[in-house]
């Protein structure tokens, strides 16, 4: 009787530790990618661009801290700008009145 | 010999019981960061902007539901614009004949 | 006693597999959802605007692979342009002498 439980007890131990970890992996397997799947896409859905314009007389005008210039506008009617250092919009026209930069970012809505 | 059966089972039950939950909470832990990791990277590796134009007639003209404009081109050379209300390009400078709009949004491609 | 012994493992085997698929949805469930939500969130907040400018001599500029133009900017004050192939600036004014493009993509800084 004693082998027999001792028979028990080898074999049900290790049993227990590999079907566990087996239904265990399986498990996470089917939930975590369902799961992180549909989070992932709900979230994502939210994020959008954010924008916003900034002007300031003369030439020059910066973005706001965390964003991004995508375009400058320059007054009398000049189209010919460029960006210094990822955040600030220069119109290059002599004696330009006013500039604006449109300013973006991404955001969760 | 009721005894030990009995002992076994006392011993046998709460062992399963915490056992499980470390060994859960270890496999679910190293399962789900390296599940989420890898869909999160994977996922947004995905996000892209997508962007199109769209022009008409005269002073103003305005993207599309979703979209943002990034800039504004005007007709007769005139690089004078400004965004109105989040979504509208208009050209400033007098009897312009068009107007266009670069807009943008955050898509999955 | 081999009755009482074949008793245990009917009872137990069974209990075991039931028990441990519900000790098993509660962990992943609590543990899943909140790994994911911080680990998407944390990842989302590191999705930036990542943009450069490129110009070269004459009417036409691309983007470098992966980047949009978002905005143009041309010589001679001009500010009449349109994208070709949602990838190229071109300066609509006649003997253009530079375009410049304004060329941003998603990226995780």
């Amino acid at each position: 009787m004693k082998a027999a439980v001792f028979l028990l007890l080898t074999l049900l131990v290790p049993a227990y530790h590999t079907g566990a970890q087996c239904i265990i992996d399986n498990a996470v397997d089917l939930k975590v990618q369902a799961a992180i799947s549909s989070t992932v896409s709900s979230t994502l859905a939210k994020a959008k661009l954010l924008c916003q314009d900034v002007s300031a007389r003369g030439a020059l005008v910066s973005c706001p801290a965390g964003y991004k210039p995508t375009a400058c506008a320059c007054g009398m009617a000049c189209g010919s700008w460029d960006i210094r250092s990822d955040s600030t919009c220069h119109c290059q026209c002599g004696g330009i009145d006013w500039t604006a930069a449109r300013c973006c970012k991404i955001g969760l809505e």
